[in-house]
């Protein structure tokens, strides 16, 4: 129900009507105009022509030194999400099973069916700071599980996992030969310091992007890093199906990581400032919840609110949520996007507080 | 073999090394700036956010006006190949064949082979000017067919489909209740005017873009234009995978269509050009071809020829042509691409001639 969510609030704010959109991680700030200018430079320069399915050499070279792996094992994609669906693509289409932690991106568990293949989920709750259970995680492995995806730091919950856990998970998946897929897309702008999990090394594969990062949701502009045989089938993936990432759009990723880390700097701090104030306000509210160690998301509970007719109804009050159930067994739950000018941000989480009361 | 020639191509060219690219059907055409600015002006507009799966509304309804059919029928996607994909995903992945005329674009066969589809060709030849032949086309479908696809005008040969044919086959198809994808990508650039596939009604499906009008090639923009069902499928496909195509990008083609038809008529002229001056050349040698009546392409054979070990050893030559067997069992063809500025077209061809002799 995320997407349905989603194309009804763009229709309201079609016909006129304001929208605080808390429904998807879009930030509010604007992409660095500097990125803007490289995208233009690049377009001026002719770099509007077919290019090469793994990416441009120069970025992955980039990407490579940035995550101390080698150029060959780097593919650009229009987004993180289609490096998921590569993945997942290439590891379930003849079949299997996939294991998954949750609350989870709605995107795995969707691609999952679209594909036919079972989704295994190890569910984490509120009550204990959403751990996973390594028992529970092992026992959810079968002859037939192809991958286990990870979510570090996790959406909806924006908690991160701990190390030992991740040690432990990465140990089970080793032991029985499973990849492990690491959706990282949160991790540079954490709170948090996080492992990641090309510190453990093995065949275990990188999805992220620049969408946060850099606030370029919708330049789509992603990458995945893993062992050159998955580069290579993505690419050949990519070489039926997109083609390839607009080359001034990966011109506009490179100036993105030379401005590196001020922009991440200025992103941190300011979802770190509206994380404290949402606590802040929700607080005093009747929701329960955990506090934040990542952009951009908090995952409220109330005792037997009905999520999906929940964030309807909060829709037509002008405030858009993502319903707890988008995210697996979470009707209790739902999803707040913390990416609205602070203005708007308090309006629509008072209007939360009110709606639940 | 196409995407490694182009890879190879690529690579000889970040060393350093002149390769005159006739591999691929890309067009040294510049985009045309108006396009260029529009982008830019939109990137500063702040249209780099995520937006429909379904694509913008404003160009959906454009495009609808130009097809004639309802907005609700159209669908953004990055690239045509991307709308191919998809219908092919859609309607193969739970098994099932295609029925493809032969030669045939070389991601329609790949595709149909990540998925499992089988494919079923129906091979025409240079001797009946390529002329798909009812009986076969009829007697390769069966019970689980679930598509034909056609590409009219034609890659490789740049033919197109006579009038009568082309209604035979939907005559068939629709008798069979068979959906036809037909990928029309060239047709606004032809030399000769075509019959395009929504002339037909029913529930058949177009797919097209603006990379070979627009010399847009390397945004990645297409659109299917389908029955409300299907789109609505495509839509959802592109929300886990590659969530929309860049809101810049489609003011960009907004742009493109605004300027319209000053465009493409410039665009067919060049090409008429290029394609006499080729014909002319290539008549000089031992080479047998058909007259292109579209851009870009020419697929001529030779007698004996093996074209894989020809394109590789005229890659080391400096002129990258595609093999015939990237294109069905057309091993005595190659395909070359007219897409050079007209000196280098000369030289190239010249080599060719050479090598042919």
């Amino acid at each position: 129900m995320l997407y349905e969510i989603n194309e009804k609030a763009l229709k309201l704010e079609s016909e006129g009507k304001k929208v605080i959109k808390l429904n998807i991680g879009d930030p509010d700030l604007e992409t660095p105009p500097e990125i803007v200018e490289a995208a233009y430079d690049a377009m001026k320069r002719g770099k509007t022509k077919y290019s090469s399915a793994y990416g441009e050499k120069s970025l992955r070279e980039k990407l490579a030194s940035i995550h101390k792996v080698y150029g060959d094992n780097v593919v650009i994609t229009p987004g993180s999400k289609w490096g998921i669906f590569s993945v997942m693509y290439l590891l379930l289409k003849n079949g299997g099973n996939v294991v998954i932690p949750t609350p989870y991106w709605t995107a795995y568990a969707l691609t999952a069916k679209t594909l036919g293949a079972e989704t295994r989920l190890v569910k984490t709750e509120l009550d204990s700071n959403w751990k996973i259970d390594l028992e529970t995680l092992e026992n959810s492995i079968d002859r037939d599980t192809r991958m286990i995806i990870l979510n570090n730091p996790n959406n909806p919950t924006s908690g991160v996992i701990e190390e030992k856990v991740f040690d432990g998970i990465v140990q089970i998946a080793n032991e029985k030969g499973i990849t492990i897929l690491s959706d990282e897309v949160y991790a540079d702008i954490s709170f948090v310091k996080t492992k990641r999990i090309l510190e453990y090394g093995g065949d275990h594969i990188l999805v992220t992007g620049f969408s946060k990062t850099f606030t370029m949701t919708g330049w789509r502009l992603g990458y995945v890093v893993a062992s050159t045989e998955m580069v290579e089938k993505i690419a050949k993936l990519n070489q039926i199906t997109i083609s390839n990432v607009p080359v001034f759009i990966q011109e506009a990723a490179l100036k993105a990581l030379e401005l590196g880390s001020a922009i991440k700097e200025k992103i941190r701090q300011e979802y770190r400032e509206r994380a404290k104030m949402a606590c802040s306000l929700l607080s005093k509210s009747k929701l329960e919840f955990s506090e934040p160690s990542a952009p951009f998301y908090m995952f409220p509970r109330k005792r037997g609110l009905d999520s999906e007719k929940f964030a309807l109804s909060l829709l037509d009050n002008g405030v858009a949520v993502a319903p707890g159930t988008a995210f697996g067994d979470y009707r209790e739950h739902f999803r707040i996007s913390l990416t609205a000018p602070r203005d708007d941000l308090n309006t629509a989480l008072n209007k939360i507080c009110e709606a639940v009361e």
